[in-house]
Parts: structure tokens; C-alpha cells; sequence
């Protein structure tokens, strides 16, 4: 089944940070508990925008949502003293997001990542900037790949973001990031690939139409996770719909539940 | 680009009838005009429905639609005498709707066919009826192709349908004609897939958005042409956003010039 992260609770949106900066838990509690109800499988906690409390925002975040969190976190920090802190406060097995092959980067997360029980988020983004072709996005996830397993990270723990680039630039991307997909899903069967996708309709109008068109094709190819907004309905009932389309239903039940529950309209 | 075969002009659709019957020229002809606004490359015309009149009105829609058609007709029709009177009269390579492996359609049509100059829509029926799995529908893909090439049709002019069927009856619906779109463009990368789409949700609640998520589905697999309501604006907004993604848009014209004209909306 399709897993969504969910993206909300994140200090560069406005809300959340006042909340942060007010330690207003209701609010952030408030916030998880409706993303948790519109299906997030984990909830991303990225505390990254007060500059300089960082640590200190990260470890209320993760104090005031576990408690009533009935799924996993996703520990998002470039930072790995920040990451190292928030995952010996989680009880359950979290994601990272993330690394990437960018120097700087790598070389920060693998010591800090080495050994450790946890699911990472790997972007296809190197010291060259974003991919410029299918064979380089696969190229770098086979990299990404081989450095995390190299220091104990299974494959099946691993969730590439192809980093979904605008096809207002270009035409092609759209086919560039699924033929991809496609690739890395061959190398890797087991692997997860993950990212965002509003970044597809970027400087086009009428975005929610493709936002919802693409998800599917990126499903179709592979892709079986998100980090979306749980709460943005037409998204969110497009993946469960796909998710039926492509055999991951059993007797349609999911489908049925969200049609029932309203979560999913035409 | 994808190829919309208008589906309106059915005399099973009861106002469609009640023209014919009326030889109410101004309804169908507004009917017509109507499509090829949507974006109908084909106008299909079926006169099936009248018992004992096909013949006369099928005569009398032709010559009421094709002095407006800017695009061919599809001529409908089980019944070679039928469609051999029809193929005389139209000025544009018509396509023809449809021939099927099952024994008595095949041997009516193939004699028909041989040596014309036309497009042809392949049913995957046969005497067993429906098909049963992506290789059945496969197979029987080969045997058309086959079937046709040998009274000199090109595997560029024929439209394999490869049967849709309801996911209501078994979740692995969707998968199975997905995996056999691919596995005939694969066979033949130069054949057309097309068909109707709408039996995927047959028994389902809320269909639309069953069926606008599919057609993308559908379109990523290899379907390049669908035989459908072209007045269903969010089924068309649907394909012109998948054929964006898809990489068959330059410059995103096609999607802009939809948004412009109020064509397509999120």
C-alpha cells in the first residue's frame, strides 16, 4: 500500500511556527491528530526555520506529538547532532529525511546514520545540483544505494526522491522523472521511492489537475509514497483510487471505506 | 497524440433515435459540431438500434454528417453490407468499428476488409467471450494483428481494444489490462490501443474519478486513443494533462490552450 508522509508540521509554514515559537500544543496536537485521521502513514517534524532553536524546537515538537502520534515520525534535519538527539527521544522506528549526495551532506549523515534501525529519505541531488536526465537520476539513486547499505541501511529502509523537476522548463520531465522511476524500480525492486509532486505543475496554471494526473502515472511507474499534505483531499483520494486500479485493494475495500467516510468524492 | 473517437452518434442513445427516427438533421448536425469542438478526431457512427432500418439510417447520417466533418467517421456496424455501402459514400479514410476473433465476425468482416484503405478497431473477443488474463488478452491482440495484416490492413491502422472490465468483479482488473496494453505495444510498438474506459468502475461508487484516474493509468501504459463521450469535460481535461505529462505536449500548448478556453480546470 502507498505511504504518505505528511507534511504539515513543518516551522516554514506560518501557523506552525507561531505555534512553535508560542509552545501553542494544542495547536500542533490539533494538526497531527487530522492528519493522522486523513490516512498519514508518518508525520514528518521539521523544526528548521527559527534559526538557532532548532534543537530545542525539535525536542518540543517531538514531546508534544508522540504521545498521541499512532504512527511513526519523520525526523526532518539537515543537522545530524539535531537528528541524533530527536532519535533517541522517538519510540518508534523513525524515517530520516534526508540525505543526498551532495558532499557536504553524505559525509554528514553516514556516520550519524551507520548501524541505526531507521528508515531515510535519499534525494537524487548532488554537488552538480538537480538530475539532468533518467540515466543520471539512476545513477545517483544507485549510489545513494550503495552508501547506505554500506553502512547498514537495507535496501527496503531506503525511499529515493527522484526530485520531480517543472514541466514548464521542459516537456520532457514529466517522461525524464517517470522513465526513471521505472529505472530504479528494475535496479531495485525492493527500494521506495518517495518525494513531492505539486513541484511538477510549477509555473503553470489550473496546478491541481496535474498534480492529481501525475500522481497516478508516478504510482503506475513505481513511486509508493508521497510527502504531501494529508489534508488535500483530491490528492489524497486520487492514491487511494490508484492504489485500487493497481491491485493494492482487495475487494475494492479501501476504496469503498474512503467513499463512505466522504474522503473520497468524484 | 492521443485520438478521441466521439461516441454520441448511437442511435442506443434514446434522443440519438428519436433524430434519426424524426430525420431531425439539425439535431445530429449540432450534436457533431458540438464534439468536434471537445477535440473528437473520429466521429463514430453506429445505426444499429432501429431493427430493420440500419441500412437507410446509416445512408441518411452519413449524408447528414459529413458535409460538416472535419475529422473521418468511424462506421459502426456488425453487418458488411452495411459498412460496404457506408465505406462508398464517406470522403476520408474512415475507420472501422469493429472487427472481433470471434468465428462469425471474423469470417463476415475479414472478406470486407481485404484490400481497403482503412483504420480498424480489433475487439480481444473471442468465442470463448471475455478475456481472462494479461496473456489472454495478449494472444489474441497477436492473432488480430495477424488476422488483418494478411487482408492487407497495416498494424499502423488497427486499434486493438483490449476490453476493459470491471474491478468491482476482481481487483486485479486494472493491473491485468494495464500489464496487456504493455505487453501488445511491446509485441507491435507501432499498433493503437483504444476502447472504452468506463466499465473499469461498473458497480463502483462515484465513478468519475475511477475513470479519470484510469484514463492516465491507461494512456501511461500505451493507450493512445479512447472511444468516449467527448462532451465529458473532466474525462478530456484528464487526457490533455496525461498526454502533457506524457511528453506529447511541446511546450505545454495543448494544456495551456485548454486552460484558455476553459477546457480544462483543476
Amino acid at each position: 500500500m502507498f505511504e504518505v508522509i505528511g507534511e504539515r508540521i513543518n516551522t516554514s509554514r506560518k501557523k506552525v511556527q507561531a505555534a512553535v515559537a508560542e509552545r501553542d500544543a494544542d495547536y500542533i496536537v490539533d494538526d497531527v491528530k487530522q492528519q493522522l485521521a486523513a490516512g498519514a502513514d508518518y508525520i514528518d517534524v521539521n523544526a528548521g526555520a527559527r534559526i538557532g532553536h532548532e534543537t530545542e524546537d525539535m525536542q518540543w515538537l517531538i514531546d508534544t506529538i508522540q504521545p498521541i502520534a499512532t504512527v511513526p515520525l519523520c525526523l526532518d534535519s539537515p543537522d545530524p547532532a539535531v537528528l541524533e538527539m530527536a532519535f533517541q527521544m522517538v519510540e518508534a522506528e523513525p524515517m530520516i529525511n534526508s540525505i543526498s549526495l551532495e558532499t557536504d551532506r553524505l559525509g554528514a549523515m553516514l556516520p550519524f546514520l551507520e548501524g541505526k534501525a531507521c528508515k531515510v529519505i535519499a534525494l537524487c541531488m548532488d554537488d552538480a545540483g538537480m538530475p539532468a536526465s533518467s540515466d543520471d537520476i539512476i545513477g545517483r539513486a544507485v549510489k545513494l544505494v550503495e552508501e547506505l547499505n554500506r553502512v547498514g541501511i537495507k535496501t527496503e529502509s531506503i525511499y529515493i526522491d527522484p526530485l520531480v523537476q517543472p514541466i514548464s522548463t521542459d516537456s520532457n520531465k514529466g517522461v525524464m522523472v517517470l522513465d526513471a522511476v521505472r529505472g530504479i524500480k528494475k535496479n531495485f525492486p525492493e527500494v521506495h521511492i518517495t518525494g513531492g509532486l505539486s513541484n511538477i505543475s510549477y509555473g503553470l496554471p489550473q496546478r491541481r489537475i496535474i498534480n492529481r494526473t501525475f500522481v497516478g502515472l508516478m504510482m503506475d511507474a513505481g513511486m509508493d509514497s508521497a510527502i504531501i499534505d494529508p489534508l488535500d483531499q483530491a490528492i489524497m483520494a486520487t492514491i487511494k483510487t490508484a492504489d485500487m486500479l493497481l491491485g493494492h485493494d482487495n475487494f475494492c475495500g479501501g476504496y469503498l471505506k474512503g467513499v463512505r467516510s466522504g474522503a473520497i468524492k468524484s
